[in-house]
């Protein structure tokens, strides 16, 4: 793959991403198995940035009150650090949530061992899990496997990583860019996990993403929420959030890479479509190995008077049980679609509303397009394994994209009886 | 069943209600086979009030945007007739919303041709349907049968306008319950429709309840917004509101029953009382009619800074895909009641939450009771039919109640190929 040219990346969509391993200069990684609950595949994976400053790192945690031990932690070293990180360590298996005193003093003793292995202070190491809500991580068998997660340390071994961080997922997410801007490029790797967007016992959605640039902590934060809110947070599989949703993008700050900051706001934009390249395809793996997925849907909602109105509409339309059970079917159902919309509590006027399925227009100022040859080709798009939904407002200009996936009877499998 | 005593009521769940067909003085009810979509059965109903000034009425109608024809008719005759409405008719199969101004002049001329008939004024004839979105009503059809159904008019078949006003429903709902105060009868029944909370195209919540007190238009409209809120509001099946949804609550203000006003706070309150128990009953009717529900649950929020926060918790507890399979399921897992709580939108202490399945505490002020007899019990819960989960958010003293099923294959099944 070569570098996307600036010049030729208007959009995110210009950007080509890669969903094969990569290696970003300045990092270094490995899994290894733990057996804290798994048998035979890794669960413990290490991302090590050489920089003896550390990297500069942003951070996005979970919402939910019920934040696990490992995301309380996480927050308070970034802060502590000034978003200065050395080191990220991760477990599968075992989520550390609801797990009172004793989990917060595990997740920051497990921080404190591996600093002090690294000589790294120890707010500059963060920690995240992913796993059963209810139980504790075991320092000790964590401990007893630092020497050997530190013996391999490769450039490449995101593979690796990828599927140590796996729960749910049938399948390990791997994302990577490249762009060049002034004769120097930028380099966007990262690795995700997440299935259900929350099963509180066994799911929750974890994204690292590691790049060459150099950069300010405060303004990879600011530009991380940004993309965040256009990606991560523009998924659906249950509508739920967990308890230790974590997404930590590091920047190495090599000297190979480029040097992206306030006063250079062309390189700045060029460098945030980049990570909005990589995490937007993430996110969309997440989507595709949605819990039971067999389709993947764009909601995209157009002609909103603000972007939280358009948000609100694509989320509420994104998240019916009815529109998802009718693509499920391959239902071309129209009316869940606009009824959705219109219970989504965002003012707007039914009789101008539009709605296309990719760019077929099956519903046009508030009316249906009642025709046999709209029918089927609206019944032939929705066979496909990926469409889009469109809902025009003509309300304003503002818009907003979501992904989600169907409701299936493989859901309702995977869930019922999760714990079983 | 003899009449329940005021002084014996002291909450709803004192109030005993039947399902069976009753007799409300001053109603006369009648339903009959257009063919206009179903064959075989009834789907035009008529309720009748014999009073000459009509009966006093309150109406509670859909807040989704795309607000079907007869909506917009009844809420606007409603309001025109003063609250004095003389006669209900009622079709299914077909919802005529989305039909445009054509729709509206429809449901119009239905209105006026039974008023006509009836020598009522036309706002005092109100209209509901329910059925496929797109399609229109046959007003001719409709007139033809009007003879018919002004022929065999009733006071007690209540049994037929429950099977008339049925779409996906597996089964009619009636029900009704009486009281006594002051040596006066207060007599309460009602019939309801809805299966999916929604299903826009084939499904939408519909109850007429009738009352043979005598009580102010106004007053009688404050009642319904509030027993609403806290009954057919506070049910989710999928937690989707069509396009047609509406409640009417009529009083024939006949001789024979009880006065209620705002002079007589007591009178008045338990009348209030009985409309609530019958109009939780309906509710809960529906959610154990819901779309491929094997199971109807409680959930009850305590300890809430107010009620909007109790109802908050309570829907986004009975939304979550993850909690309506682990139902399904027997799977007692208290981690996605508790993280569906923690993501509500509303403040409390994670660390004061506790849990309860019926009246087991399976977790205690932030912290799960891990013990083998706990999760067997637990488990023994989360099979029966019928249970409770109770969330104490310990941050008040507001609490909200919310019913809802589980989500089941069945539901996939019913939904995934409605149309075909």
């Amino acid at each position: 793959m070569s570098p996307v040219p600036a010049e030729a990346a208007k959009s995110t969509s210009d950007v080509v991403v890669d969903r094969k391993p990569f290696a970003i200069p300045g990092f270094l990684v490995n899994a290894v198995e733990t057996g804290m609950r798994y048998r035979g595949r890794p669960d413990l994976a290490l991302i090590l940035c050489e920089n003896p400053e550390g990297a500069a790192c942003g951070g996005v945690f979970t919402k939910n009150l019920f934040e696990a031990a490992p995301v309380k932690i996480s927050r308070e070293h970034l802060k502590e650090s000034g978003g200065r990180v050395g080191a990220v360590l991760i477990n599968a298996g075992i989520a550390n949530a609801c797990t009172g005193l004793e989990g917060l003093v595990r997740a920051k003793r497990t921080a404190r061992l591996l600093a002090e292995r690294l000589r790294l202070r120890e707010t500059s190491v963060l920690v995240a899990s992913t796993g059963v809500i209810g139980n504790h991580i075991k320092v000790e068998t964590i401990e007893a496997r630092i020497p050997e997660l530190l013996s391999n340390l490769s450039p490449d071994a995101w593979d690796l990583v990828a599927r140590a961080i796996m729960t749910t997922d049938t399948r390990p997410k791997v994302a990577c860019a490249e762009g060049e801007i002034d004769s120097s490029i930028i380099r966007v790797g990262g690795v995700a996990k997440g299935s259900g967007m929350i099963a509180p016992n066994m799911a929750t959605m974890l994204a690292f993403i590691c790049t060459d640039v150099s950069i300010e902590p405060d303004t990879l934060q600011e530009i991380l929420s940004q993309v965040t809110d256009k990606t991560f947070n523009a998924i659906t599989v249950d509508g739920d959030t967990s308890t230790n949703d974590t997404v930590l993008v590091l920047a190495s700050c090599h000297p190979e890479g480029a040097v992206v900051g306030k006063d250079e706001p062309k390189k700045l934009e060029f460098f945030e479509l980049l990570l909005e390249a990589v995490c937007r395809d993430l996110a969309i793996q997440i989507v595709e190995d949605g819990e039971g997925a067999t389709k993947t849907v764009e909601i995209r909602v157009i002609g909103a008077p603000t972007r939280d109105a358009a948000m609100a509409v694509a989320k509420t339309v994104a998240q019916s049980p009815l529109v998802k059970t009718a693509i499920y079917g391959g239902d071309a159902n129209w009316g869940r679609v606009v009824a959705a919309a219109g219970r989504a509590g965002v003012s707007f006027d039914p009789d101008r509303l539009s709605l296309y399925f990719d760019n077929l227009c099956v519903f046009k100022d508030g009316r249906p397009l009642d025709d046999e040859e709209v029918e089927k080709r609206a019944t032939e798009i929705f066979s496909r394994p990926r469409f889009r939904i469109c809902l025009d407002l003509a309300a304003g200009s503002e818009e907003a994209t979501v992904w989600t996936c169907d409701l299936t009877h493989g859901y309702i499998d995977i869930n019922a009886r999760y714990r079983t």
